[in-house]
Formats: C-alpha cells, structure tokens, sequence
C-alpha cells in the first residue's frame, strides 16, 4: 500500500507499507551489495535514520549463493537487518560486469536471447543463465521485501531500432515475471493456509526501459502500467548518457505512471539529482555515491538544509593538505557521529596513514547526508 | 598508585590509579597504533571492555606529528578515548623499521650514540633523532598517562659483551628520562600554581632489558629499581628468541621488581603465555595479535572460560570451506556484538568477498576473548 501525503508547496511524499515494515518516502536506499553497507553496522544505519537497503541479485546469487542465504533465514537474517530490503534483478549487473568479461562471448559478453540471459561469473569464468522466473526465485529466496522484473539495460548509445526491440523484450519479461511471481505467491498461500501461518507478500516493481527517446520512454510505461505492478522504477539511466537528460526521461515518463504507486530511480544519483527527480515526483533512490566517494575522502557539506532549490551542499577533499591542522567538524551543520565526535584533522590523518576507521566514518557522514536530504525533502 | 589484592589462589590482582582512571590488573591493553584501534570506534572498545590503549609514539611523532595532536588537545581528544592512554618510547619501532629501511646507514639501519638514536622515516626518506628527553617531550605532547622511558632494543641474538654495553645505556638513558620528566612535571606543577589550575602527572615506567642473560636481565632490574619508577615494563621479548625463554625471563626479573609497581611485559603475546605471565607476576600487556589475527580470519575460540592452567581454547580460520554453510555463532561462550549477532557463515561470506565489515566483526571479537582472558584473570 503507497499512501501519498502531498503538501502544499511540499514535495511529494508518502509512506509505502511493506511487510518488513512502513517506508516514509522520499526514501534514500543504501547499497549492501555483498550483504553488507560497506563499513557500517546494521545499528548504526538505524541511528542514521536508514529505513531500507538494497541488496545486489547479482552479488549475492553468486556469492555465497541465494541457497544458502535461503537456509540461513533468509537476507534480514543472514546480514542482521530487520528492516526492509529491496534487491534489483540482477540484470544491470550481468549486462555490466559482463560486458567487462569475456567480449569473446558474445554481445557485450553476454548471450541474449527471448528465455534470458547466459553469462559467465568474471571472477571464476563459470556460466550461468538468469530468466524473468530465476531473477524472481532468487529474490524470494533471499527474502526481499521489494522484488525488481528482470529487464534488458541497453548500453548508450543504441539506435531507436534496437532500444525499441530491446524494451519489447523487457515487456514480455515483465510479464513472466509477474506470472512466475503470482504462481509462487498462489503457491506459498496455500502453503500457508494449510501449515496455519501467515504469508505476507513482498512487492513487485516493474522497470521502464527506452533509452534516451521519448516514445520508447512512453510505450514502455504505457506497456508495463497496463500489466500492474506494485511499483514503477526508471531504469537505464546514468549509463553513459548525457546527465541533462535525466530531467526528459523523467518529464516523459512520470506522467504516464499511477499517482498511487511509488516510483523509484535506479541508481542516482548527485544531491541535486535526487532533488529534480522528487520535484518530477520520484519517491525512492538508491545510489552508491554516499559510501563509494566516502571511501575517497570525498565529503558532502551542508550549505543550506533548508533550501534546496539552489546551491545547498558543496564537497570537501579531505587528503587536502589545508585540513592537515583543521580541529573543526566535517560539517558544523550535520548531527551524525562523525561530525559530533571527530576533527577534519583527525579524519584527514587516519586517510593519510590508510587507517579503515577512516572509511567508516567518511562513509558514516556521507550517508547520514543523504539521509538528512531525503529528511528535508519529506519536510522532517 | 598501585593497590594489590593478591587472593588466596587466584592471580595476582590490583588497581592502578592513573590521572584519566583506575585500571583493574591484570589488564590487556588493545594497540591504537595510529590513532585508532584498526576498524573499532572507541565507544565500541568500551562496550568490549577495554581499560586502556596503547599509542606507539614512534608512528604518531612522524604522522600526523605530535606537536598536531598537541594542539589537537591530546592524543584523548583527537581520536575520542578518553580512558587512559599508554604510550611506547618510540624505541622499539626505531630499532625494528629502521632495520628495515636503509641498511647502509649504519647497525641495523639506525645510528646509534650516546645521546641518542639517529633514523630514517622509511616512508619518505627523512632523518630524524630521537633522544631519552626527546621521547619523554613527545609523550608529554600527546598526552599519555602511562609514559615509557627510551630503551635500546639489542637484536636476537647479540652477544653477552654487547647486552651487557645495551643495557648500561638503557639505564643511563632511563635516568635522563627520568630526569627530564621530574623537571617538566616541576614546570608544569608551578605554571599550574601560577594559574590556579590543576596538574595530574602521567606515570613513568621504565624498561628492564638484558637479552636472555640472567645476569644481565637482574643486573637491568637491579638499577633501574634503583632509580625509582611509577612501574617496570619488561622489554626485549618476542623478538625472536625461542618463546620457552620468556619463562626464565620473568623468573630472573620479576623477583626483583617492586612488590608494589605494576608489571608490564612488552608486547606479548598468545592467550598461554599471557597465563604463565601472570602467573609469574606480570600485571599489564599489549599484543597486536588479536586485531592483526582478527584482520586475517583467524579466530579465538574458549574451549573453557573458567580454567586457564589447561588448553582453554582453540583457533578458528573462517576462511576455511567448512564453515560455508556453519549458521552457529563464532563462539557459543562468548558475548560479544559478533558472536551475539552473526553466523560464522556471514563472517566467511564477509572474508571471502573481501568486505571491510569482516574485519570489525572479527576485530571485535577476537578483542573480547582477551580482554575476557583478562577479567577471568581478574576472577571478575
């Protein structure tokens, strides 16, 4: 259930139920790629007001395997998140980390066809195929609570002809996703009935494909809204087209998407990013910018956390040399652990002398300003 | 102040009073060894039962450099423990990475004189000069509360004639420790009386050498408990001779301490031999193994918390396949956030894909079995 708490001169905001728990959106996800978010106890994301992370199909199917997250519980259970969990498909992977491959092995080293995708594993050269219905198993097995369709992520650029093929193609796999889905849901009903337990459904988002162009944009909405899900993301973008873009896809494609079904952005993005995309009337992101430009020394500092219509936030490099001997907070605006308890100086030494609490707490700060900006844009 | 409550058969246990808290002995003391104890933020270290950390001055003087921690406030304030504080002389690591870093420069790499030793920085080339007054100022910048005196560290093996010269030195350059030190706590006694503040002295402890000679090691133990220090640390063990010599060790020079100044045996060592320390008497100890061991996978396991004269534990590699799918905790015995929250499944899952949280999770908990070993020596 998504409820939309529009306020006047307010962004949009709302609160999706799912059975691990109420998300109140806009909604920032941190990436637990390996059934972890890098340097970060699951505690500690609470305190920062984490409310869902993603997990990595991909990452975690292959290592350690869904299997056995499967007999450890599942993923809350395996990783101590009791929270929600999104997990995508696993699809941007295997067309990502697969084109990087093995370019011998086909297309962008992956074999494409109308059943799915075969690919082989770059770390041990093993292959395996993913479906719509895999895609789907795999997340039931670890448990998600928000389910992602399987689609195809054509590379930019690709010609109008073959992004239109392309989103074809992610259509009818939406479709067999949905149904593989409902029969396992059917299934663990009567599972349930029979056994006298209780059975809570995770959602099912769909994903908008159609590249850079707006009719592809609009035909697959159109296409994936008349199939019904749970929820709506917008993928492929950020793939290596222009970042100016985003503002059309978003203009073509929101429109088109049910008022009362979340909508979520893959992989985005930059602190402004994110503010244009909830004024478009996006509800969730998740991106690995927080952590990964942590792990850099790259910081986010507030400017202004009440306006976020303009320059609100700049960063910081803290290999600096001039923070060298800078006894202040990161950031005198932020309330997170870091910024309460540590001095520019200090963070700068631990990354100068390669101490890993540095990541931890560059990475601590870094997530609890996506968090406060999501916190603003819900008007909290 | 040293208080001992020596308990009929139990191991020797006391409180040392130091100007940032008592310290309950025998006590184990975690490495901070630049400004953080590898992957645990400090609260962490409180909930783990840490009394006190250990700063290695040699790496602190270099980077960030004592005088910045100085202005920082303290070595307390800048990296947030506000527990006590042991620093090293700097001596040890002199004589060890100097060895390392230029062979050609002089014995061992290091230039050594009277006055002091003469070294070169093996990150950047620079040379620099460390004195008995040098490191006690050092000491004093960052703001130890237990501060030893600077000690030659005589290679294994050296010979009789040439321990025998080391140690004349080391008990010479102790007496100028000391001296310096009286005439600091002097200036600092009368500024704090011209501003009506307060002065707390750190404590002074000196550094018993003498290689694996009886003679030498009493005749270390005899002057330098003449001089008078607030406690006496044994050094130049585990430094490669064979580890059964440790127990002559201490039977040769314990007898000669005070009965009524801790004891503190430098940089040791496996859970064992910990025991047998205490056993002979020694109060205090510092060893990398637990974070260092922790960081590669390999894990304290108790066999039996409560009788430590027998084999009362075991070694676990989480790296090992046949824990790939072990859904119990690390160690059923023990209580810490690892073992209380995670799988040994998850922690080789976290190895295996190179994750940064393994190395806090087992960090954590392989610092909890010997600040356990600890308390169980205390009969706490």
């Amino acid at each position: 259930m998504f409820e939309i708490h529009r306020q006047k001169d307010a962004y949009r905001q709302g609160m999706l139920t799912t059975r691990a728990g109420v998300i109140r959106t806009p909604v920032f996800m941190p990436i637990a790629t390996k059934a972890s978010v890098k340097h970060i106890p699951p505690e500690e994301l609470r305190t920062l007001g984490v409310q869902i992370v993603l997990g990595n199909t991909y990452h975690l199917w292959l290592r350690p395997g869904s299997d056995l997250i499967a007999r450890a519980g599942d993923l809350h259970m395996f990783m101590h998140w009791s929270g929600p969990i999104l997990t995508d498909s696993g699809g941007f992977q295997v067309f990502s980390l697969g084109a990087r491959a093995h370019t011998r092995f086909g297309k962008n080293g992956v074999k494409l066809t109308e059943e799915g995708v075969e690919f082989i594993d770059p770390l041990n050269g093993k292959k395996h195929f993913l479906s719509p219905e895999k895609s789907i198993e795999v997340q039931l097995e670890l448990g998600s609570d928000i389910i992602m369709v399987l689609d195809e992520c054509p590379p930019y650029p690709s010609t109008h002809a073959y992004v239109a093929q392309s989103l074809a193609l992610t259509t009818r796999w939406a479709k067999r996703c949905k149904d593989y889905f409902e029969r396992r849901m059917a299934e663990r009903e009567a599972d349930a009935q029979i056994s006298g337990t209780d059975h809570t459904r995770p959602l099912l988002f769909a994903i908008v494909q159609g590249g850079v162009y707006e009719d592809l944009r609009q035909e697959s909405a159109r296409q994936l809204v008349a199939l019904g899900f749970d929820g709506y993301a917008i993928g492929g973008v950020a793939v290596g087209e222009p970042r100016e873009t985003m503002k059309d896809i978003l203009a073509w494609t929101v429109p088109i998407l049910p008022e009362d079904k979340p909508r979520y952005l893959m992989g985005l993005g930059k602190p402004e990013e994110i503010v244009r995309a909830v004024e478009a009337g996006v509800d969730m992101f998740d991106c690995v910018i927080p952590t990964r430009e942590g792990r850099h020394g790259r910081l986010f500092i507030w400017k202004d956390q009440k306006d976020l219509s303009g320059d609100f936030y700049e960063t910081l490099n803290i290999n600096n040399e001039k923070y060298r001997e800078d006894f202040t907070s990161i950031d005198a605006q932020c309330d997170c652990y870091t910024c309460t308890n540590y001095t520019r100086a200090y963070l700068r030494h631990l990354f100068s002398v390669d101490e890993p609490f540095g990541f931890h707490l560059a990475s601590t700060h870094n997530l609890r300003f996506y968090l406060k900006l999501a916190e603003s844009l819900r008007g909290e």
